[in-house]
């Protein structure tokens, strides 16, 4: 999953969160992919799969290899991925004898998912730890002001009263929730070009382990190359974690409007003829972002159905939406952390 | 939930889950409703929030009780629920000094919630009885004639050779792993007005064990009034299982192209205007039903943001979009069996 | 399309729409379709296409004949449409020699296609009816409490002092708008069983005209069996029905709030648990139907590219998802209707 | 709409779109912003409602502004929108006297709006030129190699005979309709804090016109702040489009499958594991790209509902998708010519 994303940003959330923009970026995802095949050489070359001398040439070269981006460009528009021109021109530069020994038995979507595998762990680790700043957020702010007695409203009409705490543990919940089910499970790609090397190569399970271990994913039973439930999970809890900020940021635009003032905020967006406005610009955008996700987990649905051995069609979608999801959780939950310290 | 969905059936699909939409029409619904209020009268009745006698009195009308159903669709019309009309009704003719004690300090939520959960663990239950068939049925089609060659086919192009069997296994595997996976969690419903009965109520746990265990349903340690996660979490496993479906039925359409003819299709459908036609309609309604739910799924995680303590929006659009993905998703498993005895 | 849909409605809304919900019912696709498949003779029958006579017997057995639903529906088991076992049926019973004439160079798409359009105009007219009469309730309201004053609100805050007249503008002049595009382009389709009659057939252009002025349908320059723009655009219009009726919606449930108190609301959905409560329940429900028609109407672009001469995936995608937008469009307008007689 | 988009291209289709993706660039959409300021101080200066030295002095300042973007992100982040930002910036820099003519009696809205507009009519101009080419190229195709035989296909099985003239003329035809049908409706935005400006300034019906001319957009009725039925239609427009080519795309992939052969491909997509692979991958992009624009379609449908009157939860909304939407549309556009080049 490649050259996919904005690099400067998308909207207000994602210039907050740059640093996971960046890990969508083409340098992160040919970093990880490298990291594959770097990987990938060391365990062949352990297993007898490949030479050892072959490896370390490898292992030795991708150590100072550098991509050629517009190059891979190129390929991308060529191959629509970035692998085939990769590997091409990594094999150029290796010693002939060695260049079947590079990227061997292996394809464009075993590095390309695994790349992206190892940098959706990296990103919940990253959106689990800003939930839990919006958590203690929260959590002061209960502590400060939850005594405070309002009207419970459902339907959007008042139905008894209840305190802010008892509001504001509506939003902990669903996120301490959440963060407690955060995913764990990140399995490498390994099939080989038709998703078949489980039965085809009688030491896959040792390379798999092998594999596993050296980059910090889960090992697998089969090749997921059509099976995408992993990636939905992982999509399914990100979209989750929207809504449940969403929720907070809904109730929040309905808490301020002027008449109902059940919250005040400061430092809200300012209007350009409106001086006297203070617009809950962050809570309505995590009510944005919610519905955005929501929207493109339909899609997410829709990709995962693989048809054959691999899908062009389906993965193309994949690549469409799936960092787009990440970044705009990852950008709801630094929205909502600023959100918090705005409220009184 | 309540009166939304189709008495005769959707479409081809559907009429072949008959059985599983009788259960989300008004009779279930209001069967299952009944049966929560009954077990609430149970339980209050042995934690004294309401004298034993009253707890009787309600069994033994609600025993005999017969909806009436236009008088509820009126009720609809005017509530958005069938929930106040019942109450009002059942009170009506329960003696004067009982009726306090009936539905008592419950909510419309927690009635239509337990009821859908009751149902959805039903729905849940026949789906997966039918995926244990539709794995046998593909088991069975592997054992007669898995290792017929073919070619495994990436991007749509032929790749390397590879045999039936390993097409096979990719249908089971997601099959067989949504199966090992299947929801287990179906939590009651119980909140009260404003879904803080777990603060109000000194009894709340005991009448949540009592509850669960007499609906042997899931307890749960706070009302999820507002936070749907239970419910989208059931319906991402069904979509999960149309995709899986899905997959299937869109390799069998390849497959059984004129000019491919990897596999032959016996009784497929005719048309109006071509004698010779041998079309693989079950096929196709499987990826149609795939693409169905998830777009219905997009709507559920929108409909997963309730504002405040109760939101009609929300619920409303749950009311439309849920009941719809157990039948495509039900549908899709009867279709599927049908559709494997067709291969050869 | 058939079979499609709920025979008891659906929710609320669909239960208001009863009339437009037996637009969508088997008996009215199955009349649609002999409608078609009558005025075909009779012009097949005056271009010498087949014989006058043929053509007189046809109507004439036509005009008795009854459809045995669950013979239908067995066919659609099998063929995924219910034209081929009528066909078939309605042959066995004409006279052998005109058993040919029946259906000629038709195929099932020309029979669903033109069934569905004749449903859709009808279905246009009664919205647009409907739409006329939210328009001048609109307008009463506006003159009875118009000139009452209040704060315009520009992200959920106050903004500058305006009259609630400014507002309902802000309700009317989308409907109007609309009002005044309705849809006016119904187009027949005539294309036999590849879509190529005007290509094949000399007197195509003929049949067409002829058909057309029957049926009073919009006469085609080619046919659309794989161009579903027309299709497209019904729905697009419906769902900016909802979406223009769903702002109402969505004003007025803010607009009732306690503590804004901006308009009142006579009669509103009353609460099993909270007798103070009433609440709006179908200005929510005109939000909900927006939003699940928006979603509907991301499938009905999906469902437009039928891949070669005819998609049976993207044709069933259109039975699940077209009849419903209908009916939630529909059911919005009479729930506009009704909702503003409950505003002062 | 600003600074949403991103500069480096999303996926192989939008690097081929480098030039529409910078018309959704920050400096674009700032370069159009500025234009309407400019336009509308003429304007004003023209009626008489600011001095015409005070618009002479905008002008002037406005022709040598040069924006500051870091300084605008921040903006972004507080307020949501960049224009409070920039008007402030611009302020300071002018006389204090004029200060108050420059922004007068507009809004962020009007300024952010129009400049989508004026890009949006750009968008479709270059996509209308666009598809003249992949119509001109698919008429080339057609008088090459149109006369090929082949089978028409219905619910993918072989139906009849048919030529590859047939086919093509089946992908000509709707974009030929779409393009005859391209939106000619690009209002501008001109209705100050609250809309309202058509009832309170009295030379509005001046102001508008003046600025349609001078910005040569469509002048308005009233304003459509809430009302975004333009967008959605030309958004449409486009998702038809991207339907119309990913059929054609989808039948691509289906022709060219090995043991189907109907067409060759080539310079399709190489391999990194397999060097006789020949994928389809332009044809599979423009499947993912028509189902991802569907989807992004059923969003801004659901943007389109905007509360009250302006809504920052639907006009975010708006801001995460319409670019992707006409940026998919280009790059699907662009990929078809390319796609039809390596036909044989």
């Amino acid at each position: 999953m490649s050259f996919t994303l904005p690099n400067s940003g998308f909207h207000l959330p994602f210039n907050q969160g740059k640093k996971i923009a960046d890990l969508f970026a083409p340098d992160a995802d040919l970093e990880h992919a490298l990291k594959f095949e770097k990987s990938l050489a060391i365990a062949q070359g352990k297993l007898g799969l490949i030479p050892e001398e072959h490896a370390a040439t490898i292992i030795r070269h991708l150590a100072s290899f550098k991509p050629d981006i517009p190059a891979l460009e190129t390929g991308i528009k060529n191959d629509g991925l970035y692998v085939p021109a990769l590997i091409k021109h990594i094999r150029t530069e290796l010693p002939e004898g060695v260049r079947g020994s590079f990227h061997k038995d292996t394809t464009s979507q075993d590095v390309i998912d695994t790349s992206l595998m190892l940098r959706m762990k990296t990103a919940v680790e990253w959106i689990a730890q800003d939930c839990v700043e919006v958590l203690s957020g929260l959590q002061q702010l209960k502590d400060e002001i939850g005594n405070r007695e309002l009207s419970a409203r459902t339907r959007m009409q008042a139905a008894l009263p209840f305190t802010l705490a008892d509001r504001i543990e509506g939003w902990q919940e669903p996120i301490k929730s959440l963060y407690g089910d955060k995913p764990d499970y990140f399995p490498l790609q390994l099939g080989g070009p038709i998703g078949m090397m489980h039965k085809r190569e009688p030491q896959w399970k040792d390379l798999v382990r092998l594999l596993a271990e050296d980059l910090e994913l889960a090992p697998i039973a089969r090749p997921w190359h059509t099976d995408r439930q992993p990636l939905v999970n992982l999509c399914s809890w990100m979209v989750a974690l929207s809504t449940a900020l969403g929720k907070m940021g809904q109730d929040i635009t309905l808490m301020v409007q002027n008449g109902i003032d059940e919250l005040g905020l400061k430092g809200g967006g300012s209007s350009s003829a409106m001086p006297h406005k203070n617009n809950p610009v962050l809570a309505e955008t995590l009510v944005a972002i919610a519905q955005y996700n929501a929207g493109q987990m339909g899609l997410v649905h829709t990709a995962a159905l693989h048809e054959q051995e691999r899908s062009g069609i389906s993965w193309t979608l994949e690549f469409m939406t799936i960092p787009q999801i990440v970044l705009a959780c990852a950008g709801s939950v630094q929205i909502a952390r600023k959100l918090i310290t705005q409220l009184r």
